[in-house]
């Protein structure tokens, strides 16, 4: 089989400028806990999750749009004054179906910006992996997973999800960059038992401390959804199928 | 035991600014093939190896010093006119002993270069790897693994070393960061054979394609050497114990 479509995984955002990513469909990864919150949000009916970088903005789509949510974290907890922050236990039907959300967060909201000229942005998470893997493998585009990571660096949970998409993915004639193939061993070890595997890691700790294991736990289920949320715009919709 | 010294990862180059190196004793990893070439030169007795970024640099070297030696490479391959590039194989005692070379490389200069602040550098390879690990463990300082990796980003040789370091060094009661464990994983999964694991990396198809594959077997030989080069002023010299 030619090898002619890329697969490749940009470690953290902050290595982002090394790929011309006008080629690529790119899939944002930011497993805990956004882009695992923005999958079960369009899921359960949010009409559209605006991502923003800064909480200045999310307050200036307050003023504009009285009816939007706000969601808002940094290092991990919710924005005083804001309707919820980055759990997926707040992105209930109940909650934001019919809604918009607008959704800043450290890491992940950055990852998408520095994405933005790539020729399709998903958003992909434990959730709605095989889903999404099986839209990627029919737009017969080169593919790029950027890794949100941890304040610009690397971390294992991003890259082990990399990893699992790679696993559906590389039967498909695709060529693989080194860190795609770092990624795919990766989760080779940590499949069996996703959530004990992680638990050595330093951010697992840390948001163990925020008391969100709850949280951890949900945001490894596998296959739980099937909307894919794309970038149309300046916000992410569910992707017709 | 108290988790107090830090052991960790920089993937590449380009994630250098994410550290405070000034806190760490620095590993540089480039081992196809620079850092094992300086390995192996010191410990041929070449009296320093002085590291530069441009081929220009080597040359006003040469003009002041006409008996030094000049190892220039780009893309893998000498640079016209010089005595000799990255290859292992040209640092015999016969070439380089009581020699000072002046050396520039793609990615392991610019790794030198970024980490300059570092409380003290020294090279790795897997020539040197237990000696360096032995000496790493006297040090009673936090640890930083630069690879050099390619083109600024990750590559997997790299990486498999600064694994390597890590097995050696993690029941001494470092912290490690999600890196670190990562590159400690894919030890694991190398370790057993190191070059068959290897094969399937970009870098090892374009190195093959170079025709240096007896560079490569030889950069993956363990513990060939006990020298450990480290940087004093502009020059790489053997580390006196």
């Amino acid at each position: 089989m030619a090898l002619d479509k890329k697969l490749e995984v940009c470690l953290t955002p902050a290595l982002i400028h090394l790929y011309d990513v006008e080629q690529y469909v790119v899939v944002i990864i930011d497993i805990f806990r956004a882009t695992s919150s923005i999958c079960y949000g369009i899921e359960n009916g949010a009409e559209a999750i605006i991502p923003v970088a800064e909480v200045e903005e999310c307050l200036a789509y307050k003023e504009k749009h009285p009816d939007y949510l706000l969601a808002a974290e940094r290092n991990g907890e919710v924005v005083k004054g804001f309707d919820f922050g980055n759990s997926p236990f707040s992105y209930t039907a109940e909650k934001v179906s019919g809604k918009t959300v607008v959704l800043t967060t450290t890491n992940g909201t950055q990852a998408l910006y520095l994405s933005r000229k790539a020729k399709q942005i998903a958003i992909g998470s434990f959730l709605n992996l095989t889903a999404l893997c099986n839209w990627l493998k029919t737009t017969n585009e080169n593919i790029l997973l950027v890794c949100a990571g941890w304040k610009y660096n690397f971390n294992l949970e991003d890259t082990l999800f990399a990893g699992a998409v790679i696993e559906q993915l590389k039967g498909d004639g695709y060529r693989l960059d080194d860190p795609a193939l770092a990624a795919n061993d990766l989760f080779q070890l940590g499949k069996q038992d996703i959530k004990q595997y992680l638990k050595k890691t330093s951010h697992s700790e840390r948001l163990k401390q925020l008391g969100i294991e709850e949280d951890i736990a949900f945001c490894l289920n596998i296959d739980t959804t099937t909307a894919i949320p794309v970038l149309d715009g300046n916000q992410l919709i569910k992707l017709a199928l």
